[in-house]
């Protein structure tokens, strides 16, 4: 593979380059500083995509969701990105084969780009090119953005808090009653979907989350807009419409009553933070085998205490980038 | 409630008071610095504690399994204590819920000691009180300390890596056959176990796992310990001898190889990195109202890019801290 400069590549993703598009992604997952500038300059120009985070339990049939959702919307000729962050290390290959799974009925459809991201390793979190790409995908002229998470482990809650729109998937029968609450995820959903509702236990599920609703439980925060129960099978390709039309309603709503604004600053804040902490662990795996050591076997022998060493290594890494 | 001295406290704990014991974990979870030094003096007092982390996705049947486990190593007499991280927000309670049906059948038994904590909200990640309650525990005499985390999300993946022995739960017929892999979580995985084995797919789930092993999946790393993979049933109290014997044996194993020392190590830059991580989180959230604000906004606006963003918050908090 030949290595396209910074500069037409950027130019390639303006002009809604797939190519360009797809190796800007890779540059952002290598976190190089390389790229830095490019990234920037992306991330400057001006964002009109709709960021809309999907999310739910394994096994609510999330991604069959997504694709049938992706179909609806490309019939009114937007063009849809999908980012699946997938909790699976690089031993298991799971999110090549997700992509594969995914990909299916989708290929060959220009108005459409998917890429699947496992989650780094043991220190690594959330794939750090998550938010970067929604930049790429959202300069690459991309109406909506779909981030596709498995929502349990607060990694994926926090990314799904970078989508304007969050819609929480619940599927019937799920183990227990309280998946929902037990997942934490009930309280950021701007839509609820209950999937599978072809199967007969469906009604209890959608009662469940509706009177939970009625009774306050869910809601973080006063707005305009009111959570909705909508009942899916993509199985029998039913309330699909219903679903992406209440995503449009969502950021109609949110337009109107100004709090698009004040979501953008609160997106704004999790990305600072999200960003200094990748910075922080860059800077930990390129010295945990050097500089930091010492401080690792103080640590481990209990010479030092947590805290102390904490502070310490926030020293180093401020001296290390301020270089 | 009267302010206990810190000393007292301390003092409390070393003594194994339960009192003592759950007031050190709420100043821990309340994270100030005037317990700092209370929880430093106790970090480095010795540690004898073997920590072991359980983790599976929601509805393996972890929490029932962790109290069958529990009643089982009481028997040989050892003290055993109990940490819940349960993804879980404030608004629903669900950590409090937790803790009823846990409690049940080990209430009144003083060699134990059961706690759930909530991660916290939308910036929070793990409860930061985690890894200083192993310490509290610790401190206090008790030989094993169970953390029981849903193993789905990458903060759930980090808190197990806190752990000596690290058990996976897999559940018959929960959802998909890849669930393990989806879940990113085999090769953290010391020992699997096979839940609710009085289901008649169980085989199907203990045949996957064992054929992954076979073929080196879900392997991390070479060790003179080999994963096995264990069938358990709570409701027929079956298979949990087995599982309290295997975590014995495996650091056993680990001291004689002297991969106990190594892990010892990992442990102590998992705690190094969480700490940092925890004290940038803490100094955004007491100036997010104040003096972040200004830079969120102006990344808001796009009138600065991430990376760079990020570099000025962390020169900021360098600066706060070294104050």
């Amino acid at each position: 593979m030949s290595v396209v400069a910074s500069k037409d590549l950027v130019k390639g993703v303006f002009e809604g380059r797939i190519w360009a598009i797809a190796r800007m992604i890779t540059r952002a997952e290598a976190s190089d500083r390389a790229s830095e500038d490019a990234l920037a300059e992306i991330y400057k120009s001006s964002r009109n995509a709709h960021v809309v985070g999907i999310t739910g339990v394994p096994g609510s049939g999330k991604s069959t969701l997504v694709a049938e959702l992706c179909k609806t919307i490309r019939k009114s000729g937007r063009k849809v990105g999908i980012i699946a962050v997938d909790p699976t290390s690089p031993f298991s290959g799971g999110a090549i084969l997700g992509d594969r799974i995914r990909m299916g009925e989708l290929v060959g459809d220009e108005g459409v780009f998917i890429r699947s991201m496992a989650t780094r390793g043991a220190l690594g979190g959330l794939s750090r090119a998550t938010l970067p790409a929604i930049d790429i995908l959202d300069a690459a002229g991309f109406d909506i953005v779909i981030i596709e998470t498995v929502g349990v482990g607060q990694d994926e809650v926090d990314v799904v808090r970078a989508a304007h729109t969050t819609v929480v998937v619940s599927a019937p029968g799920l183990g227990d009653d309280i998946q929902a609450i037990k997942a934490g995820i009930l309280e950021i959903a701007d839509i609820h979907v209950v999937s599978k509702c072809d199967r007969s236990d469906a009604n209890k599920t959608i009662s469940e989350l509706k009177n939970m609703l009625a009774i306050g439980l869910g809601l973080s925060a006063p707005s305009a807009w009111t959570p909705s129960v909508i009942a899916t099978s993509a199985a029998k390709k039913e309330g699909i419409d219903t679903l992406a039309e209440a995503i449009d309603s969502h950021v109609k709503v949110l337009k109107e009553s100004g709090e698009w604004q004040s979501r953008r600053l609160t997106m704004a804040e999790m990305r600072l933070l999200k960003t200094a902490e990748d910075i922080l662990r860059d800077e930990f795996e390129r010295h945990r085998a050097g500089k930091i050591q010492a401080l690792v076997k103080k640590l481990a022998n209990a010479e030092i205490a947590p805290q102390g060493a904490a502070r310490k290594l926030l020293e180093d890494v401020w001296k290390e980038i301020s270089l």
